[in-house]
């Protein structure tokens, strides 16, 4: 319990020193055990398809949490949280285009504005590095690698588009216990979606990632492909909202919850 | 609750039907739903080290109970059980030899015999097909094929040999519900050792099975194996005590558990 509310303060000191424009880098790693979460922030008149969208791909979409119109709040996910002010750094799109980076959205905030809370795999990779598996990308200091798949999204309203997958390589003892684990955190992700051969989901070279670092594979280790928080940033990409906004990627909402809450009992 | 009074009489009444020698035959698939064990009966001096054994090498051995000294009965698997008369059919080992088979111990009984009740793959073959997915060998009508390992267990005593898998192919997606699945049943081998290159455990050639039909692993499926209930048997005839006893193959205890009690929380 002490524990808790220990790193629960950790996360609520880290925000405000965000919110006064003392922390604008990554939050990779910071406040070790605490859920990070990705943010999308749409007009209400899109919120419900968006909302629809990430019902119907949970496992790249997971919602955790959202606002209340006309708020900026989150209670659930941590004291006094002001969505507009309490991330490092947001990526602005208006018609679909990455237009800006803000470091604060005040200027910025429409009173129609919802914010949606989506799980992230920091979570998962927090329950990976606890139960001594090692991730290759950290170990090698590098960004995980993406790959678009030939997988398409459930579509909803205007929002679809192709399911994004995040790639860590184990040997197959390893990459049994990570399977087991990210099971049961299915409100991040959960189990990945797919193993071995990368053309079985559209994936042509795995050498070349559409987004991070070439991977390194060791001999007789295997790639697992997770379901991707990217997603539904290409997704809004595709639909071309008047405005969107998202965290900048590593620029993650740093939650009060401790990820060993998001892991459901079987 | 009716659901399991109800199935759990259904066991009662197949034990009371071997016990009267109207069911010699195999238990596969009879009372679905509910834990089917392994049995293994030693004389006192030699139990102290299988327990041991068992412990260390869970995955294969995975102990579910055992009778009190002097006594036939497991009350907490079932009412009424008598580990002598209520399997179909045992195996008579002498110095490690099978020597004869048996539908009733009742002339073989020792004073000093105690009887263990392992977990067998039954209950996580029922998760897996509750679950949507398909068993080749059962949609084959055929044994599944089991493998010797070049995979030491832990000995204990003069227990010691080799781990036996048996193996079960699947598509990547459905492989990884099955390993998210059984990771749940750790009294029942739990989660598969290995999958994939069956060399890198010692299996010269997958179409060679030590027991059971040889394998069909359609295009693009993954052989998964899993730690398998054979293998006390195997160590038991390496160790060679003056008498052992075990169940039948296919013949197993059928007890008034539920597998679904056996799905450990995560």
């Amino acid at each position: 319990m002490d524990a808790r509310v220990d790193t629960a303060s950790q996360a609520a000191e880290l925000r405000a020193a965000i919110r006064a424009g003392r922390h604008d880098g990554r939050t990779t790693g910071l406040v070790p055990g605490m859920v990070q979460a990705n943010l999308v922030i749409l007009p209400a008149a899109w919120a419900d398809d968006f909302r629809t969208f990430c019902h119907r791909n949970h496992q790249a979409c997971p919602l955790i949490d959202e606002t209340a119109p006309g708020t900026r709040s989150l209670p659930r996910l941590g004291v006094d949280i002001d969505v507009a002010t309490d991330l490092p750094r947001y990526n602005v799109f208006r018609d679909g285009v990455l237009v800006e980076e803000a470091t604060d959205l005040t200027s910025l905030w429409q009173e129609d504005f919802i914010a949606f809370a989506l799980g992230c795999s920091y979570s998962f990779e927090g329950a990976l590095l606890e139960a001594g598996l090692r991730l290759r990308h950290q170990d090698l200091g590098v960004k995980v690698p993406l790959y678009v798949t030939d997988m398409a999204t459930a579509p909803a309203g205007p929002f679809e588009g192709p399911l994004i997958v995040s790639m860590r390589p184990f040997p197959p003892a390893d990459a049994i216990q990570a399977i087991a684990i990210t099971s049961r955190y299915d409100q991040v992700h959960g189990a990945p979606l797919h193993f071995g051969d990368p053309a079985a989901i559209g994936i042509a070279d795995i050498d070349a990632p559409w987004s991070g670092a070439p991977p390194v594979l060791h001999p007789g280790e295997v790639p697992l492909f997770w379901a991707c928080g990217v997603t539904p940033q290409l997704v809004l990409e595709r639909a071309r909202p008047p405005i969107a906004i998202t965290h900048k990627p590593g620029h993650m909402l740093v939650t009060d919850l401790l990820n060993a809450e998001f892991a459901r009992a079987a």
